[in-house]
Parts: C-alpha cells; sequence; structure tokens
C-alpha cells in the first residue's frame, strides 16, 4: 500500500523497509522517520553499506556461506577445529552458533533440507561438495545441526547415509528440553524427546 | 559489538540496521540475513531507495516538512481545506494524522516543542514562518495539534499568545480516554481531563 502523503521515492523506501522481517508498516515508517532525521549520520552510511554489503556479496567455495570476502570470515581464520565439521541448513544457523560461542570447528553451509512439500530433493542441497570436502579434509566427526523437525531430520538421515562409507563419527544435536523450558509449556513431541534421552544424574 | 564471524561489510550493516528504531542487534542480524538471501530482489533495491532518498530529501518551504519535493507532497496537493492550518510537531505527528485520514486540511511542522530541560526555546522552532503564513494566508482556524505533554502543551499556549493578535479561532486537540482505552489502566491525568471536559450524552 503506497503511502499518498509522501512523494514516490519516500514510499518505495517505506514499503521495501516493511518487507525486512520483524518491520511491518508501521515500523517501516518509523524506521523511515529516523532516517529522515538522521540524513547525514544513519541513511547515507546505511544507503552505502547496503550498496557495498551488495557488491562485495559472494558464496564461500570451502562452505557455501555468504560473506563479502572468500573464502569466508570462518573458513579464513587460523585456530579452529579442522577435525570437526559442523553441517548447518543455512547463514543464519551458521551466526546462531556462532554468537552462541560454542563451537570452534568448521562449518558446511547445505543452503536448505529436503522437502517433500517444496520440491527440494539432495541435488538441490550444497551435498556434493560435503562429500568432496569430507574425502580430501577427512574430518574426525561431522555434526549435522539440522532442526529437529521432520524435513531437518530426513535431510539428516540421508546425509548420514552418504557419509557411511567415510568411515567417521557422525553426531547430531542433543533433543531435550531447552535450558529454562518450562515443563507445562513444551510440546509432547519435546517431552518425549528428552524423555526417551534422560541421562543419569 | 562488532561481529567476528563475518566480514566487516557486513558487520557494519548489522551495525547501522541495529541503530533503526524497533531492531536491535538480533532483529538487525535477522533483517541481513534476509537482505543476503534477497540480495538482487531487496537489497539492491533497498540500498537504490536510501540513496535516492537521502539525496532528494529536502524541507518543505511551506510548511517545514521533510519530503522529496519542495514543495511536499500534502502542500503541493489540490483540493485540501485552505481555511484549516494545523500546527504539529514533526513529520511523525503529521504521517499519523494522514494515516488516519482525519484532517484535510493544511499543516505546518514546528520541528520540535520548546523545553526547558533540553533548551529549546522559541526561536528554535519553525514559528516565524508560521506567523508569516498566518499573515498572509489568514487561515480562519488553527489547530494546535501538539502532544499532551508539559512541553507541548506550553509549546501551544505560547504559540496561541503569538497568534493572538490575528483574530483567528485557535484549537487544541481534545484530551480524554482514547477508543479502546480501559478506565483502571488510565493514569490519573487523562481521567481528571477526561472527567472535567465530560459531555452531554
Amino acid at each position: 500500500m503506497a503511502e499518498r502523503f509522501v512523494g514516490p521515492e519516500l514510499a518505495r523506501l517505506i514499503e521495501l523497509m516493511s518487507r525486512l522481517p520483524g518491520l511491518g508498516p508501521r515500523s517501516a515508517r518509523r524506521a523511515v522517520l529516523q532516517l529522515l532525521k538522521r540524513r547525514d549520520s544513519l541513511m547515507v552510511p546505511l544507503a552505502d553499506a547496503l550498496a557495498e554489503a551488495a557488491r562485495t556479496l559472494v558464496t564461500c567455495r570451502t562452505c557455501g556461506s555468504f560473506d563479502t570476502t572468500n573464502p569466508c570470515a570462518v573458513c579464513a581464520s587460523s585456530g579452529r577445529d579442522d577435525t570437526l565439521l559442523c553441517v548447518v541448513e543455512d547463514v543464519g544457523a551458521l551466526w546462531a552458533l556462532e554468537r552462541a560461542g560454542v563451537f570452534r570447528g568448521r562449518y558446511h553451509v547445505l543452503g536448505g533440507v529436503m522437502s517433500a512439500l517444496d520440491g527440494v530433493g539432495p541435488d538441490d542441497l550444497n551435498l556434493a561438495s560435503l562429500l568432496l570436502r569430507v574425502e580430501a579434509d577427512a574430518p574426525g566427526e561431522v555434526i549435522l545441526a539440522l532442526s529437529a523437525t521432520v524435513d531437518g531430520q530426513t535431510t539428516a538421515h540421508y546425509i548420514a547415509e552418504r557419509l557411511a562409507p567415510f568411515q567417521l563419527k557422525v553426531t547430531r544435536l542433543a533433543q531435550g528440553v531447552p535450558i529454562g523450558g518450562e515443563l507445562d509449556h513444551l510440546d509432547e513431541g519435546t517431552l518425549f524427546a528428552a524423555l526417551s534421552s534422560r541421562s543419569l544424574m
């Protein structure tokens, strides 16, 4: 819905901003108002940063992640554990693990998960490059850090099968009660997984 | 806080996005992820729209609003009631009234309100241009649509005094219970105003 009380440039800016996740039409207008008030300190730098990021954006030839360098910042960094390879669905999952600071190995980004509903098969994922990489680098362990959804776990099982000939350790993330989670707010699937995988205290 | 697991261009983009109202560091990262995935359909158009808006942004010579045309879209539009002049604090207030579609007159944007605390006096506002405009256009009524805060109402009273010599109708917005507001959630000031200005049913 175009705003009729502003010029076409501002209406277009509001429309584009409202497509960002977490921003509806109302917060997009608030964001644009803030940009108008801070033209030189925010609007111009943001325009430049977006143009620069779009110009330099590449897919990492090693792991399949997006970054502005190739190889990406994670693949290029030294001092990471080359014997651990963590397979993630997308860049968002990679960022989440990096933010948590709980993993110091290498990543491989699939670019999605298999989905019968969306017509995504193994050939649509960065799977060939994963197999080549496992063959070349021979990591000791591949962690399948995929979503605990049907599609995520189907994909994990498929990849585990494809990795079987390489004689390496293939693991997946634990499933259970999230930290801080209250039992009466959890779904049956999580409760079942938490009970099935219970451990000795 | 710079992200160490992405290139400097993306870290800068996340930092700038997180300065927008309604976006914290977490949602800024989500927004940037979305931009990465939709480079051509969202990232590039947004960069262009921001640059274009920044390039064309001007202050309207008539009302003091921001837009990409001069005079702005509202001042340029015909078919509005020239006898009604609505004085607002900033562009956000103008947009809010236009969104509601409840006012079809003209606007004048003060660019703030007087504030002893922030050292904002009458000379820091677009007040001289308001007086000149009232003298030239002779509207029948000036509506002081300022915030129902101490600073907003102080400013309204000051402007009303300055407009007294022009012999025109000067009004302000009604104060009372907002539509949908529940009495037990309203503050004392609002309840007092609503009771004082009660009307016959």
